[in-house]
């Protein structure tokens, strides 16, 4: 039983929120993953949206561009949390789907990520389902050792072999 | 039988949206005006906006702030012309709603106007009309000439009182 | 008998416009095509927006970039609706032609979309003439249909091969 | 057992933050509130958050203004979900506090919800909570019901008085 | 006979036109000032657009705000220099009229001055003039002189009478 | 003797700025062009700007990117008219210098054109010195005439072979 | 004998600028403070910051709006650090000095500090003289007690009286 | 022993900050360079920072992009001056690490310079070093002679060979 949904307006989303798909899988976290346009089909979106509570779906992950409502209808309609994740276009260097995820009106909030971020906003997800889940809790925090680690270890390697060399390698 | 529908996201609205009205009976066009929130009450607001081609309507005005939603999430679902009212707000220096209205994706059009153009939301609803009324196409025409010669009468008074008077004037 | 005047003030903008006009070709719409600079000829200019209505147009499509003055000075010239359309340039990400084109003075409203929207404003225009011609309406809700069929399509295809081979085709 | 913590940076954040907790008293959640400052008082910054978990806080909420660093150095130190609330100032009409807080790295997301958005971030930290609190969950459900009945009572007084009288009362 | 023409496209502007007035009178320059609305009387603005060579007119000075077309109008009319002024308005910061005014496309370019720059319009067209005009040019430089001194006068109050008592006195 | 004089801040400005140098000389103006950092030897730019008028300069040109003070700073050397030329950079979408140029203190104009805008900054300077050579006028004018066939050309070619045609052309 | 150098470009400045010097006075490092514009008397600005360094000057403190050259013409001739301070305005919600100040090109770099930061740019003056000068360095680390302190001190009253009553005592 | 320390969050900020690395050696300044991420490893952060005045360094040279937390962060921790070098990213034209570097609160100051600036935060910290180090204070000087050399060669070559064959060269 999908945990989590994540939707997207259009498949030109799909490699960021594909990154999301990869990372909830990486913390072991069922999830469902499809396209639906708000704006296209209202009435397909408006049954799945509504039907995400009764499927045990906890979070669902959106994801849209340029005025990007998918998120805020999303949120419009599902009880529990929704993050959206702005997808950066061709104009207006992402503000036009940054303004139109972050800026909800009182009482319907959408847990925007930043710009292009689907794998934070998977990682959100998950930090959301660890506070009633230890288990995905230790995953989290193992996830945050293996992060540090991965810095230590470009340091030592910047430290070992000089900038020069490092970015000649890169 | 009204030929155009003003809806808004909250009565915070009300002031910039009246306008839109004011000008409708000006010009002598039947409207319905109500407060509709697409994230407060998405059931609510899918009714209205199914029903709207029903009652006649042709034109739909949507206006609404922030992450402004309304405008296109009528453009979704009603066929004929959407006009988008970006709302000002005490942040963004009103970017967020326009961003929010006017990027829609392709095939979902909204006829956006200036940031709290409500009034000029009207004119461009009569515009639509018009294309098929030549009555109210003469109307537009002689408030045509209306705007041109208040201006030309401004002009005047600067030229006989100078500009000193005509701002102590106002 | 053209219904549609599209216009651009450079052929630079003809690729998005192009759009417009095969959008106009699939809906059925007779429109004629031209380039015309308000700045660098704004007599032909002059002449072109207030032959316009004589013509039979109904509704003007106005594409142009930077300042882009040329679809608020048709809006001044012609009685009926000005769709506009604002370019992309390669400096200030594309808000220059759009604050140009949707910040327009009360009395004189022009209809904005998106940034290189060009098939939205050929959308747009159908929605406007569709108000008075049911034949036309029922082809923007047939096109509606289309577009849903067309997501639900690739809905179902990122469920049947998942997200990795969906990306591997694109 | 404070099951939110709510952190502000600074006591002029104090006015949009208050509704964070007027909101969760409303929805009868627990919460502990104080000011830290992470770049005037790093040590105590740091022990707060690392003591967070232990005290059984499953959500932090944290208001910032400008270079806005409180909510992400909570997401680095605490490993479930924090919400933030870019404060808006004198200058940049909000964006350095919203960019500060949104565009966080790969690996450590924040929850950020709108400009001086301190309600919804209470509301976002309920949801999250009802993903695994069914009863809280039915509190936020009958909520969505009292904005809807809210939203609906002003659109039938609108309705009767009409936008004039309506206007004159606010 | 006026050497400058001074324009604007509504009387809100006139508190910022009337500064360059002001200023053209100090320096003995004659000057007509009018109100026109490029697209409120496109007919009244060709004609006074067109006119202005042959009054003498050797700069013309515009100002407008919001998508602010009368300055590039004039630029496509008018075969010397016109100076644009962009006014800033209630939305947006002052960008749309600035970005309106400064990016004409190549081939017809328009002075711009700084947002509300009234003044500065006016010392602008000066020393345009001031190329052919040596009796206007040492106007210019004393002007240059009387602004160093009153910048001397206010740096010997504050070192004479300390930033605490100068504070106090503005 | 030069009329004009092109300087810029660095030779990374040499690509636009060339553009105004050709206009230059396709309208006969005599100029000097030169490399001088205001920032990098202050001394020689102080020198240059102080000289120019004795060399008989009636216009200086000045391109700059990012901080870009050296228009300003001509302005605040020079007596007669300086005209900027903001160069877009890597970052800010040329939002830098564009304010940097534009937005002068009261006293000190600089005439600034669009972004990258050389070849306007010419024009410019010509419409500048015509306003005392009636033969130069001429030219500006004639050049108008050609503007105005090469657009014209453009659109005769577009309603001949049709935009498929056009495009594939380009 | 001063060891830092305030400078601003006009009066309207000096509200800023004076908490510089009221938090350089607390620190008890000698300054000396002065109006010059590099616009309006640009030789009396070469000579006052050629002349600083012979004074003993080790860090300029420069504030300036709109575009804002006054921090960056300093670094031009003075070979110690500039700090500036970009004041805001009433248009482009002080982007304007920001860039102007922060954007200097290679090699000329300015101390940009937040805008209307008076008070942060004698902080961050005080703390280049600490680089060498160990009592200074006590004082500063002194000054964070003291803001950890007044921190400290508004959470624990915040705690004792809640945030009702605290907000009814700002 | 190093003078200066030079931290950046990522491996993605090296090429930038590999310019500040060079420029130190050129000026002859011992520095440490190292990547920590102040998200990712906040102890180990902590520890550096906390560490830094111990081992002799005098500045700190910090670059980050995106909500660049780590110079801020840096300048809590650190008594003397930080530098921060706001790093350039896909979206947003660099406006979020600039805002999030430059807008630090009242106490906590961070000398900001440009977005990928990296070459000028070695230089202002060699600016800063000599304050109290009269050779380097030369070097700095010499190093303005060499910039301006540079240029005036450029402006020599430009003078000789003329625009074309420049451009064609480079």
């Amino acid at each position: 039983m999908p945990r989590v949904g994540i939707v997207m307006g259009s498949d030109s989303d799909l490699k960021v929120m594909s990154k999301a798909a990869g990372m909830l899988e990486k913390l072991g976290i069922d999830y469902e993953m499809t396209i639906i346009s708000a704006h296209r089909e209202p009435d397909v979106f408006f049954e799945w949206a509504k039907a995400a509570e009764g499927k045990g779906i906890k979070v669902i992950i959106a994801g849209a561009g340029m005025a990007a409502h998918l998120p805020g209808m999303c949120a419009a309609l599902f009880p529990m949390p929704v993050v959206g994740v702005p997808m950066s276009g061709k104009n207006l260097a992402g503000e036009d789907a940054l303004f139109s995820i972050v800026q909800m009106p009182p009482g319907i909030p959408v847990a925007t990520v930043a710009i292009d971020g689907g794998m934070n906003a998977a990682i959100l997800a998950a930090k959301i389902l660890a506070t009633s889940d230890a288990e995905l809790l230790e995953k989290l925090k193992a996830y945050s050792v293996e992060m540090k680690e991965t810095v230590q270890g470009k340091a030592e390697k910047l430290n070992e072999i000089g900038y020069e060399a490092y970015l000649a390698q890169k």
